[in-house]
This record gives structure tokens, C-alpha cells and sequence, in this order.
């Protein structure tokens, strides 16, 4: 990545890299319309910054800028799996792929047996295979067919293994089949709702690999800290680019992670979104830079001390430094605590002096102790949360996000990790809920709201179609005569990795 | 090592590497015999893997096909000293080079005061030297003379320290050389005669760099897990190639660590092995790609599925997994307990599934109890058992070792490391036996046969000849007049690092 | 560095390097000489060896050599901040510096708010820069005035951040601006008269990253173990170089940490300096070599085994190793105890023989513990103390070098790190007394001597000038109006990284 020692040069060339491909692609795609039919349809498999799985965006080209070639958004999407499956690069891959096209996504590759040390565990093809339907995807494919006898990627498995017969894994794709055949017409084309959107650029990527935040906390990092604590209370999030500013006003809350590189369009148009009454939630490192990564050299957050109330010119690891004096709370008095959480903080930590803005939590630490850590701010309609700290406490970072969506009045339901909630609106314009059990121990979830059918769960009753059951094709709008009802307090017990579909009654 | 992504390509180019090594050797050994005298011999300092020691077999030339140019095999062993001796290296080392010519061979390089670190304990070098003789060595040369004064080896210290004098290692080699005059005639030419082989092969061992069990786990790994394990319950072991077939039937035990490749004669040559009588102990990853390295098509382990009564299509890591219902106990019921050694699975795991084998422990756990981890087959009138794991717990493999060799009534010495015993029969026709301490602290054995006389033991008592005493020429088949009798049920001492050797009389 | 497996003619070439840098130096110098006027003075800032801060000698230049075109010395010293603040580089760095000219030097370079990570406390940038004083520094200079824009050194912060607006840093240094310019007159051109010095050379610095003492302990490292153990008794050390043989006399000690590379004339100089009555201290390593890296073949240490009244001639790493039989001591009892430190002999350990020395201490280990670890020799009128190992436990090599300093009638103050002492005498001809708190909490020293004159604290009372005070010009050799007098058995209380410094009066 280097070559030269001007890091904002070396972003800038790397910006150009991926214009190429852009560019690449979009003449492939022109040719390639020529001559294609007019119910043929042009995607491309878009990954992710892979870190032996997919991990978050992409480094290495602009997929909002490179889809304007695409009919239908792509994606491949590989995660650990067994003991190590959670769900959350299901959930971060499709809210990405999702926001290419604004609209349904192909997941045109992901794992059978999957890399070695990932064979899933009985049912856990059959939950991921639904979590990608939950996220919006509309087909799920294997890489691949069957192991490869010679070369690089023979340890990749296939469906088969490398003897062709059919196995564990070949049986439960065969139960997904059936089941997408007898319920897709009830799960296709998921229309989403999130009351959440994270605004991401490349340009902060990149920027943060030059001047790194530390070498543990990259632009992915910051951006997965915030959206796997969004995944863990089971508050949806889309994604935005920068460009996408008349979306912005669509959303509760919008979320900034580390977006070093901001031009001033950006900047106001995150000033009018809060001043119109949306509530804005930044971290460090924030509109610091320029689009050329040129630091601004006015007060920071460039262009944003008065929509946060606050600005700072020092900053520091963080060492042997907790949060203290925490401000905010949603449920139990855990983060009322005197000192919420000792020596949480890390790697970063600006030394906030908020002006309006009051303080959500303060350092605590022998000499950084005056400043703030954390600041919330009323401006305008709306309200700016400012983060200016790392900190590893998971559950106070929960604590501090179910504060914020009860504040913007978001729905949030009872459950948490590794109970997952996943919503939408299917093609017969009714809702389907979801319920997965991320974990190896049976869990119950209540349902609360209208009745509704249970269209499918994985491992007992309905939707545990055998592969060779008959593959009736179910009309749209009509459901299997099978599926039980379910009403309101009803408990429902998922298996281990399991899952239940509901289809709520108009 | 890389250069191309298709990893069967990669590995035949090391195989033309391979024999390009031993053709330029088998070309030069054809011209010094052109002018060689009758009583002159060829040999060559084979050495091993090199870990910053000898730790396996040698990846970079096939040492059987070059050993056909030399008149005597020979090799360089070193290893770590000091509080780490353990003598493992010279038993594995030895063992590989015996099987170079099926002979004796020449020690022509190891280590004096050694590499920084390895400074000999006292009387450690007097142990290691006729621990090489106890495998079948028929010399022992040090790397070197003096420490060099300048460049590369400086700190590769010789016999001598750089000031040229006399020291406590030079004083410990005259030792070992008067002992040397005083009883060679009755220790040379050993003739060993193992119950147990190893079948290793080099292209087993490329494979797995290109293929890998897991980066902690390497073939010469799986080789010296099971080697060692041999080694602590004094079962002692030669090491067969791939084109030893003829030899497999001398054994009561053959051995295969991930034998990842294999030819359908070697698999034929293993059946027939099982099928007259032999037990066989395969370890994962045996059978599973032909010789170019393309993995077969049929079931695992590759034509060998009905002598092991069992086959498997999928594996993966071990991730908090351990062995339960282990069948298989020697001594005592440590190894009957239900769940033998939680979490001792590591690396590697298939999921077997019997036919007719019978389990000899599952998997502990949660997802995949219901698959074999450890199997034997009765297969005509012979024994076929699979390790599908690696485990951690060497306690519990010594106890299925123990209980494997009295399956195959092989006879074990009580004794443990670290105490080693070794045996063979000298040009006398008469057995010798060896006992070592490789340990700090003194330690008893007690000699069970036939009267015997105690040929030299190193720190007290016979064969602490001084560097100056008279080297007398021992006439062949005489002994020292100085030598006591040892009998049935005596109790000898070994201080620590320190050994005994026995002449078992007629 | 490699490039030759040969590391005698390695390390010729980087001597040839080094040269190359000195020549360059003293052809630039020659060439601004012709030009400047009479007023103007040349200067460099010499660096250290680089481990991301200031560690120890210089690997790439010998800055003696390079000195010689210089009219003053000068140099950046960069260390670690917050709470990883200790002094040690100051100390450390300013005697190298003090060495080139044997006279004040500038301070051309340190940090501002520094690298990421070391952001001062309030008051730290007043304790370094008054720390500088007081090891001889007459200036003391920020990277940089401001924090820049782009590229590779942006977050190396300037005195103001990117705001460019006076921020925390930016007024302490205002505080010290005006101090200097206050009391400067009392505090510049301070001499120093240090009873210790180490000879250094860099022959042997390049020697041991040939040969390494094992890859945890490079020269540097030992010279550090030492200076710092020194640093923490609060007895203040010069540097020599090896060509500084007319001023060995002037020193209690002379101490040579693994001063690996001789030549005979140090040799020689070595032996007159102990027996005309001084005090050597060396350790492992020290005169294996000659100058061209060529190890000495007769007994080592090389010339000096009548001096050190022992030899050796075996080494190897310290495993499992202790001190025992300490016979030394001071203050307390600690280091009496039978075994003294278990298990803290690391890296390196020769086994003494001694002579006519007496053992300091023994090995404690099952094999080595009838070799001495540490002797002590009465040669001449003076002494010879050899460490042959390296060990950890810090207590013990302070309570080591608290013993000698006894025998060699140093003046020891009673404080200890991280209460630092340092003294002088001013262009008055006056004592000046620093008392440093290197610490996170207050401490009290009790101060002994003649009546003085507190001249300036940081936090609270006198030398607190605001940076908008009126900045008077303090004539020479009077004193400020409102300094308060100390007298013997005085108690003054340093707040937490603070200072005092006292002008005894005449």
C-alpha cells in the first residue's frame, strides 16, 4: 500500500484504483447489454474487506459507484461458522449489499462446508440460508457444487464432499430448497424498513489506513463496534454512502463511524438533517479531513462544533482509563455507576470541552478527568451524540444505543443476542417477522402483536419439509395448509439454531 | 515455496527438486568410486526438518532414493540440551538413518558445547554418545574441534572454547573416547530389531505444507506426536519408506502419520499387511490423495474403507472438543472414565462413521457426539485402528499405545521416560541393554533376565575411565576384569544424566 | 544488514559506513565554516538508536568522530509521555550529548504534544524541559510549532494542534518560555561533575547484532540495564568514548556494558586505571574481541584476568536460573538471603572460575551452582567487579551498584526513582540542586545542605509565571525578589509531576 510517504497522495491514487474498476466494470456491463435479452439481468458478485471472512466495506472499489452497471446488486458473503456463528456478517454483508441498489440483493456466493473449521452444525446451513432471506436477499448459492479434487481451493468444500456421495450438508440443502419452493413466494423480495442508517465512505477507509487511528482499530472496526451493537438489540440498520443525502431525512437516527473525510456538502447536510429534528450520532475522528485528507484547520469536528456543542484540540491513546459519571440509562442502573466501567476505553480518546452540548460521560483518569468522553447536544429539532472515545464495554455501548433509540422513539423488541429479530414486508404486502436462535441451547421468544401464521420453523413442525417431500408450488397470496396460528403471548421455543417464520395477518 | 497457486503442481516440482538432489549425489559417488581404495567407503551427512534442531524427516531430498549411492548412511543430529535433553532427536534421528541402508550408521556431525543454550549439563555429552550408539551408530563426530574465531559459526562452540585449552566439555569427550576404546568392541554393529515401523513418505509431507492439517500441525508434527509417545513407553521403532513393502511383515505394528498420499500398491501392500495378521494404526489424513496429489474420488480413507471398518466425508477443527467412552485402558482405568480429557481434541477432527469397526471414543461434544473419533477393525486376522483426531492429552496416548502393543504382544519394559531403555545384540550375538536417565534427578531401575554384567555405567563405578587412564584394546568377546554381575530382580541406581549398560550373558 | 554470512566484514562495512557519514559531516562543516561569522556556531541534531523513541547509542554514526566538525553538540531526544513518563531518555540522551563536546549542548528537537499517544500531562512539558537543564541542555526545541496538514508527519503534533489556536501545550510552553527567560541566567551552561562514567564504543554495539547475546538483549539493552539502575540511585553518569582514556582518572567508576570489541591500548588502559585506585565495573561480553571483530584466543576476558582475578571459559542461557549466596549489600538486608532472586538469571550466563576474586554471588541451579555469577577483585589500589550474567530483578542490581558506589565513597542521595536528583554548578559559580517527581502523586524530599534559595517549582509558588507575566530580565547573579530560602531539614512537597530547583548559597 505504500510507495510513497504522503499518505493523502497515496489515498488519492488508491481512489483512482478504484475508479478504474469502476470504470472497468461499467464497460463490460454496456458491452455485455448490447446483447442481452431483455429478461436477463446484470449483477456481479461485490465482496467485502476480508479478513479470512467477510469483515465489512470494501477497500478496494466504490461498490455504490461500480453498481451503476448492475441490474440486480450481488454479493458473496463467507463467516465462521459452528461455534463461531453470529449472524453479524449476514446481517452487515446484505445491509451493504442492500444499499447498492436500494433495493433486493443476490447472494450469489456463499459457504457449503464452507473453509476448513467452519463445517456448520446440524441446521446451521438452514438458519444462515433464512438470515440472508431475512436481510432481503433473494437466492442464496453455494460455492460450490462439490470439493474440488486438485489445487488451490480444495479445502474450500462444496455441498458434496470430495466423494461425490451425498452428505449432512448436500441433505440440508436439499430441506432449504424445498422450503424456499413451498414458502417463497411469502419470503421473496422483502421490502425493509430500518429506522437506523450508518453513512460510510471509502475516502475514510482509506484515509484511516494511512493515519491509522492504532494499528488495533481500523475504519471497519469502529464501523462494526457500532453496527454489531445495533445487530445485538435487534435495532435494523441500512447503509448510506455519502451521496445519498436526500435519504437521509428517512431515518431516526443516522450514524457517522470514524468519517475522517467529509467535504462541506456532507457537512451540511448533516447539520440540516439534525436541525430538522434527526438525531445524529458521530465518533471520533469524524470531519476531520478534507476530501483530499488535507486536515481542515479550523475547530473540530470541521463544520460541526455547533451541531455537536462541543469541539476539542487534544487527543490520546487511551491508558489505564475508564468512563465515569455516565449520563445515560435504559432499563437497569448499570450505567448510572459512579465509574460505569474501569479502564474500558482505548486506543483513542479526544479530550471533548463541550460548549451546549452537556456531557453523557466524562474520563476517568488522574489528569484527563476534567474533560468529557462522551457529549449529546440539542440543535435545532433534533439532537447530536458524539462519541469521543473507544471504549470495550459491549453492554454499556448497548446501554448508551437503547438509550438514543428510546430517545428517537425506535421500537425495540425484548430480545437480544443471540435471540435475532429480523422484519419486512413481503410481495403480499403483509409483515414477516423472523425469530433465529444464534446459540447452542433451545431459547423461548413471546410474540406480541396482531395474529399470525407460522410459516415455517427449522427443525420441528412445519417447514422440516424432508428433500424428497413433494415440491408443491404454493400460489402467491395462499399459505400451506399446515401452518399453525400464533397470537398474542404465545411463547414460541426455538431449538438450538433454529427459527421461526411469521407471517402476521393483515 | 510458492511461485504457483495450484499447490499438486507446486508439490511434483519439489519432487524433480528432490531428484535432482540424489542424481548429483548418485553422479558424484560414481565418480570418487572410480578411484576409491576397497576399504574405503561413501557416505553423507543427511541431516533432518530443521527447526533450529533436527525435528523430522528431511523435506528436500527423498534420503532413501540418494542413500543408494552411499556405501554407509550417514547423518548430523542436533538438538536442544541442557534442561530440554530428552533424547527424542537421537532416537528419531537414528531411527530414520538406519533405515537409510537397513544398517548401522555414521554420527558424522553433532553438537560439542553446541549452539548458545545447549552448553552440555556434566556428563550430558557422555549420555548423548552412547545414546547414539544404543540406535545403531557406529561413530560420534562433533561439530568441531575448536570454536571458530571468526564469522558465521563463531558461537557454534566446538570441543574446544576459543581459548584452545582444555575444558570440562574436552575432559567429558575423553571420557567418552577411553570408554569408547575400552568396550566398543561390544557395543558397535548393533543389531537392532523393532516391533513397531514407521511408513513415512516425502510426498506426504510436501503435501501438507500445501495442503495444511493446520499451521500448528505438520506432518513430521503427526510423525513425532506418535514417534515421541512410542518413545516414552520404550517400544522401539525403525522407520520404513513407501518401497519397503516387503519389510511391512517383520513388524507387529506398522504405522502410517497422515499418510496424505499414497499409491494403490501401497494401499493393497497395507490390506494384505492387516489381512495376514499385522495391526495397523492410521492416523487422519491417510489415504487421501493419490501421488500427484489429487485427492480420490471415492470414499475416504482411499481403499482402505473395509480394513478399517469405517469411512467419513466431512472434518473440521477441533474446537472445545474432547474424547468420551474411550474403550481402551491399559494399567489402569484412567482411560475408562467418560469424558477422558475434555477439550484434548485440537486441529483436525473427521466425523467417522463405523461399519463394522467398533467405536474406541466418540467426540465430546455438543453438535458432534454421535461421530467416532477412534476406531478399530478386525480385518482377517489382523487389526486395523484410526486415529480421526490429534489430541492433546499424551497421557491418554500412550495408554491407547500400551494398549495397542498388547493387542499386539509386543513386550513393554515397565520402565518410562525418562527412563529409556534400549536394546540390540551386539557382534557377539549377545543382547545388550541400555538404560538411560535423561533427567535430574538419580533414579532406579530393576533388571529383570538372564545374569548380565554391567558393562559401564558413566558417573560412578565401571566406565568412568579418566581421560588418562591406559587405553586398553578390549580382545573381542572378553570382557573388563573389572566388570560386576547383575541378576534377576537387582536394583541398579542411575544418578542423573546417567546411564547403564548391560552384556546379557549366554 | 546482512548481505554476508561473514559478520566480521559486515561489521567493517557498517565501521566504513559510518565513517562515510563523518566525512560527509566534516566536509559540509569545512565548507559553512568559510562563510560564517564570527557569532555563528554549527551544530547537528544527532539522534539515537530508534526504537519509535530515543533508546540508546547511535547504531549509524559515530557521533565522537562526527563531533569533531561541530562547534556545539546538539540533539533530538523523543520519549514515551503520560504515564509511561520517566526521565530515563532525558538522562540517558543528554549524557551521549554531553560526551561529544564534554560541554553544554542544544536540545535542537523534542516533542511538542508528540507522537499519538504521548500527549503530556499538565506540567510534564515543564518537568522535560527543566530536566533538560538539568542534564546540561542549553535549549530546548519543539517539533514543531504547529501541527501540519498533510502528509507523513501529521500526527506528530506540533506545540499547536491542526487549529491553530493556543491550546494546553501551547501554554505550559509559554510557562516555560517565561521561566527560562526569568531564571535562565541561574540554570544555562550548568557544569556537571558526575563520579560514574560508562565507555562506550560502537564497534561492539554492531559486534552483538552479528553476534547476538540473544535476540531479547542487545548492547544497548545492557548499557540501559545499568544507566537506568544508576539513573534510579539518583548517581548521575557521563559517556565515554573508548578514546577518552586521559579521563578515566577523573571518575570513581568506569563501567563497560558488554563492551564486546577491544583493542589492546583499552585493554591497557583499563588495567592502569584499576590499579591506580579506581573502580571497574564490567559485564558478560566485555573484551571477547579485537577491533576487527576477531575473538581473542587466549583466556577471556581478553587481558583483563588479572585485573578481574578471574576467567571462564564455558557459557550458555540463563534457564531456570537464580543468585544465590549474595554477598553484598546495603541499606537492608534483602540481598543476604540465602537465594536472593530465583529464576532471574536471563539470556546470558558465563560460568566464572575466580581466581583471586571473590564471588559476589553464585548460580543457584542443580548443575552450574559451583560456578560464580558475580566477583569482585582487589587489583592494584583499586577494584574489579565482573557481572557475568544478566538478571532481572532490578532491586538486586540496584542494591549491586548502592554497594559499590559504598566502597567507591560516591555521595548517594536518600531519595530514589521516581524521585530524581541531579546537580551542577551554574555560570555563578553556584550549586544548582533539581528535585524532579516523576510520579502521579505528591511527594516530600527533605532537604540537607547550606542554606539555598528555592528558585523555581512548577505547579504552585515561585517559577509559576503565567506566560502573559511580565517577562523581566533577571541580571546575573541576582535573584528573584520573591524566591523563598530552604534550610537544612527542610521538608518540600512536590505535586505530581512537579519539580524544584534550589541555588545554594555561596
Amino acid at each position: 500500500m505504500r510507495g510513497t510517504i504522503n499518505g493523502s497522495l497515496g489515498a488519492e491514487y488508491q481512489k483512482f484504483q478504484r475508479k478504474l474498476a469502476a470504470d472497468f466494470l461499467a464497460w463490460q456491463s454496456a458491452i455485455v447489454s448490447e446483447y442481452a435479452r431483455p429478461d436477463q439481468f446484470i449483477t456481479q458478485n461485490f465482496d467485502y474487506e476480508w479478513r479470512n471472512y467477510s469483515y465489512g466495506l470494501q477497500p478496494d472499489i466504490n461498490q455504490w459507484d461500480a453498481s451503476r452497471s448492475l441490474t440486480v446488486a450481488g454479493c458473496d458473503i463467507y463467516h465462521p461458522s459452528a461455534q463461531d456463528l453470529t449472524g453479524r456478517e449476514i446481517a452487515m454483508g446484505g445491509a451493504i449489499a442492500r444499499s447498492l441498489k436500494k433495493d433486493n440483493y443476490l447472494v450469489l456466493e456463499t459457504e457449503a462446508q464452507g473453509n476448513h473449521g467452519w463445517l456448520p452444525y446440524p441446521n446451521q446451513l438452514y438458519l444462515q440460508a433464512f438470515s440472508h432471506l431475512a436481510s432481503g436477499a433473494n437466492s442464496v448459492m453455494y460455492w460450490h457444487w462439490h470439493s474440488i479434487h486438485n489445487a488451490i481451493e480444495s479445502y474450500w468444500k462444496g455441498v458434496l464432499s470430495h466423494n461425490l456421495q451425498e452428505n449432512a450438508t448436500y441433505r440440508e440443502a436439499c430441506r432449504i430448497g424445498a422450503d424456499f419452493c413451498k414458502y417463497g413466494s411469502h419470503l421473496a423480495n422483502l421490502r425493509k424498513s430500518c429506522p437506523v442508517a450508518f453513512v460510510l465512505n471509502n475516502e475514510a477507509l482509506t484515509a484511516l489506513q494511512w493515519f491509522p487511528i492504532h494499528e488495533s482499530l481500523t475504519y471497519n472496526d469502529v464501523f462494526r463496534w457500532l453496527f454489531d451493537a445495533f445487530y445485538e438489540i435487534n435495532v435494523e440498520c441500512d447503509i448510506l454512502s455519502e451521496n445519498d443525502i436526500d435519504l437521509f431525512s428517512q431515518y431516526e437516527i443516522l450514524v457517522t463511524p470514524a468519517l475522517y473525510s467529509v467535504s462541506d456538502t456532507l457537512v451540511s447536510a448533516l447539520d440540516a438533517y439534525v436541525r430538522n429534528g434527526g438525531h445524529l450520532i458521530s465518533t471520533f475522528r469524524t470531519a476531520f479531513a478534507d476530501k483530499m485528507l488535507k486536515i481542515y484547520h479550523d475547530d473540530q469536528p470541521h463544520g460541526l462544533t455547533e451541531v455537536f456543542g462541543m469541539t476539542y484540540d487534544q487527543f490520546t491513546n487511551g491508558v489505564n482509563v475508564g468512563l465515569k459519571d455516565c449520563r445515560f440509562s435504559f432499563g437497569d442502573d448499570r450505567a448510572d455507576a459512579e465509574s460505569a466501567a474501569p479502564n474500558t476505553v482505548r486506543y483513542w480518546m479526544e479530550l471533548l470541552r463541550p460548549a451546549t452540548a452537556r456531557t453523557l460521560a466524562s474520563y476517568d483518569h488522574s489528569q484527563w478527568g476534567q474533560y468529557a468522553a462522551l457529549t449529546q447536544n440539542q440543535y435545532g429539532k433534533g439532537s447530536a451524540t458524539y462519541l469521543g472515545c473507544y471504549f470495550e464495554d459491549k453492554a454499556l455501548l448497548r446501554q448508551l444505543l437503547c438509550s438514543l433509540c428510546g430517545q428517537a422513539q425506535i421500537e425495540m423488541p425484548k430480545e437480544t443476542y443471540p435471540l435475532i429479530v429480523r422484519k419486512g414486508v413481503n410481495g403480499l404486502d403483509r409483515k414477516i417477522l423472523y425469530y433465529f436462535n444464534y446459540s447452542d441451547t433451545p431459547r423461548t421468544v413471546t410474540y406480541h402483536g396482531k395474529p399470525a401464521v407460522l410459516l415455517l420453523r427449522g427443525k420441528n413442525g412445519a417447514g422440516s419439509a424432508a428433500a424428497d417431500a413433494p415440491r408443491a408450488k404454493v400460489p402467491s397470496g395462499s399459505l400451506p395448509p399446515d401452518c399453525p396460528t400464533v397470537t398474542e403471548g404465545e411463547v414460541l421455543t426455538l431449538q438450538d439454531w433454529d427459527l421461526a417464520v411469521l407471517e402476521i395477518l393483515p
